[in-house]
């Protein structure tokens, strides 16, 4: 397996269960319907294990173009490879959430509220204001990239460039650091900390043609895409200044 | 202890707590009474737990069909002693079945609504549609499958096909897995994605003499039963062309 | 630190931390009133956790006279240690069930359902009936057992029966199976699934001047004394016959 | 990475995780909104996983002056080194609960309750009793540090006073012990069991221009300062008395 399908098949597992529980949540009519946040938050760090299991020991399980810009940027990724990684996450992350969507069309039909069906495929903030927004996205991200730099260096980063990200060891740790991010600063934009977990689904919903739908709300979509890259920068930045 | 031993044994700690689970959920004066999905999610993937660490060093702790099936299709384990394995994990479901029923008989009892106790022993989906039922339970099935490819092939198999499925350091991830499915994938159908959990107990139900009992759903029953045959067969054929 | 000191820490942290979740959780005023079953279980199993890190290296962490007599009768454990560990393992439970009322005692003071005030200390069966409230107690530690004899194999036994019990290595898994079992098998009695756990705290609440207390329930507290003994021979039994 | 640093940015991370799950919580309008004690409890041991995993390496993520002056009391730590320890703990501390009020402030304004707004930073009695509350602290950090005490000789005590604390491999234990006293021991007076977590976000509370906010109960800011230094002296005392 080349480390772009594993990006493609790490990031769709990502996406599938991740937006499949907050379909879970907000659809009418499921199983799962309004258990609520200690739950969105425990599926969206399962489904990162689920996909650092399956795309650790090829790609480094990147999942997320600000984990993988944060990489390079810390020297622990080499550039050339960027685009393909990044390819890979966001053509993994429009099929999970087109699958979500497939799997959940009954309750889909039956949800009458448009932004709760929005909400299944990208974030939006609880209290719209620019830059605060942007300020959460910078703090989730950086706790992520931070916590990510460590597991790399103590078990991939062999110092030859070739292997870096996490591998299934690293498949738990990071699970749990997701998990926490969720559950204490996920309060206010939803937590992308992904450019590909939100812009690729965001595009999906665009393209599908879902039942009374609302817009795509991309005036806000920018906010989730360089939120994460300036936060896993800023870690990248620490992570050089203060060694390992 | 045998491999067929082990399945009956594991299986059947994977019903009689997973179904207790759903017992202790939604017959009316248990103590756990309407604790919601993500206590039902948990305790699935603690049954997971459970019976892997029993089975696992004994048979490789398939516990399920799909798994059994599956793990043949993808060569890790040899066709001929599939039977075995199937017919052990179906006695232990409905062992384990039928523990529950007598544990919590009365509260059985006291239950008027004749679709939860259905509910302690198999699924049900939420919203009936053949098609997408049967995607629910493929796709479920599809992410514990090329999840359990990854543990296994790191921990167990030997190239030989005689040491094949989990071993007792498989007993969390593929809890972790499971656990993430029912949270993210079992909003529609309930998650079987195990033919043995789904219509060994639905038997049980049907021979049992529970007061006041609805039918089976007969015209459910194949779907947990194919679906995730399919979703195995997918993930192998997945596992057989991307290699590992 | 002596096996009998470790055995009454252990003890004491499990009943500390079990029974003072219990009282955060059905007590007057307190931060978590009514969180409800799921933080009940995990509450019990991080309770395990606890006194099984602790009492681990020095006692093998048995922490319930259920495990003592079951791993004697199993053979991994010799009966002539077996009164000193009960005994501290009762000392252990009565003194953590102090404790719990002493910080709490406000919270006793201001709660006026003598039901609640002893649920604290000791368990009662949802629908009260003998033989079945006997099977749950049996179930529960059988399964808590069968899982035992499987970390005890792999990490503590040597062969000898000097060393027998759980490690550090151990606190982890048997904090899940404690866990799921609650979650799947509490709905009826409550799991106490250890003898010491119930019956050191109901002689504790007989003793303490708790304000407008209702009785002990001594006609029931011989169920989750002999019921665990029994489940534990169970498993005892089972693990002779198939060997490991 | 000098061990201060690793302070600073270890007790920041778990202020910043910890408190921002409170702001979640209780602030008006946010995600998490009135999730629960299970939440809290949870999302205040991942905060612990985080900080752990960032500073164990480089100081043995104390993170805590309990912690610290509990290993030095044990004769693990030497007491040269606890003030720039402590200093380091304070300094994350305060900059953690900065970051959750600029993260969080669009919530915070629209927060009537100022009591609600003032438990973002510190804590505060379910019902207050000066030695009850006291006692509270005494034991859960008690807890914490006889726990602490095991992953440390374990793990990383050396004997030469020169590596003590946690090392990565500590975190999860150190944070499933941080969960349970959270969700045994926390239910009356919200387990500081930390004196820069409380004081330090308290110090931040009263500097910054929140809108509409109360007072910062100074008279009961000693308590969680000095009852987890007495806790952890016990503990320190017992692990002294009992050997390892």
């Amino acid at each position: 397996m080349t480390p772009f399908i594993a990006e493609i098949l790490g990031t769709g597992l990502l996406i599938l269960l991740g937006g499949g529980n907050v379909a879970n949540e907000v659809l009418v009519g499921t199983k799962g319907y309004k258990t609520g946040w200690m739950s969105i938050t425990t599926a969206w760090g399962l489904a990162v294990f689920a996909g650092v299991v399956v795309a650790g020991p090829h790609s480094g399980a990147h999942l997320n173009p600000a984990v993988t810009i944060g990489l390079a940027l810390g020297g622990l990724f080499p550039w050339g490879e960027v685009p393909v990684y990044i390819l890979g996450e966001f053509v993994g992350a429009m099929i999970g959430a087109s699958l979500v969507y497939f799997m959940y069309k009954d309750h889909f039909d039956r949800t009458n509220n448009a932004d709760l069906k929005r909400a299944v495929f990208c974030t939006s903030p609880a209290i719209p204001h620019t830059w605060r927004n942007m300020l959460s996205e910078i703090l989730g991200t950086f706790v992520l990239l931070i916590a990510v730099f460590y597991f790399t260096e103590a078990e991939i980063n062999d110092g030859s460039q070739t292997k870096v990200g996490l591998g299934s060891i690293g498949a738990l740790p990071v699970a749990f650091i997701v998990w926490g991010i969720g559950l204490s600063l996920g309060g206010t934009t939803g937590y992308a900390i992904n450019p590909a977990r939100d812009l690729g689904p965001r595009i999906i919903h665009a393209i599908l043609p879902i039942k009374n739908k609302t817009h795509s709300d991309w005036s806000y979509s920018w906010i989730p895409v360089t939120g994460p890259i300036i936060g896993a920068g800023i870690a990248a930045f620490l992570f050089l200044i203060l060694g390992n």
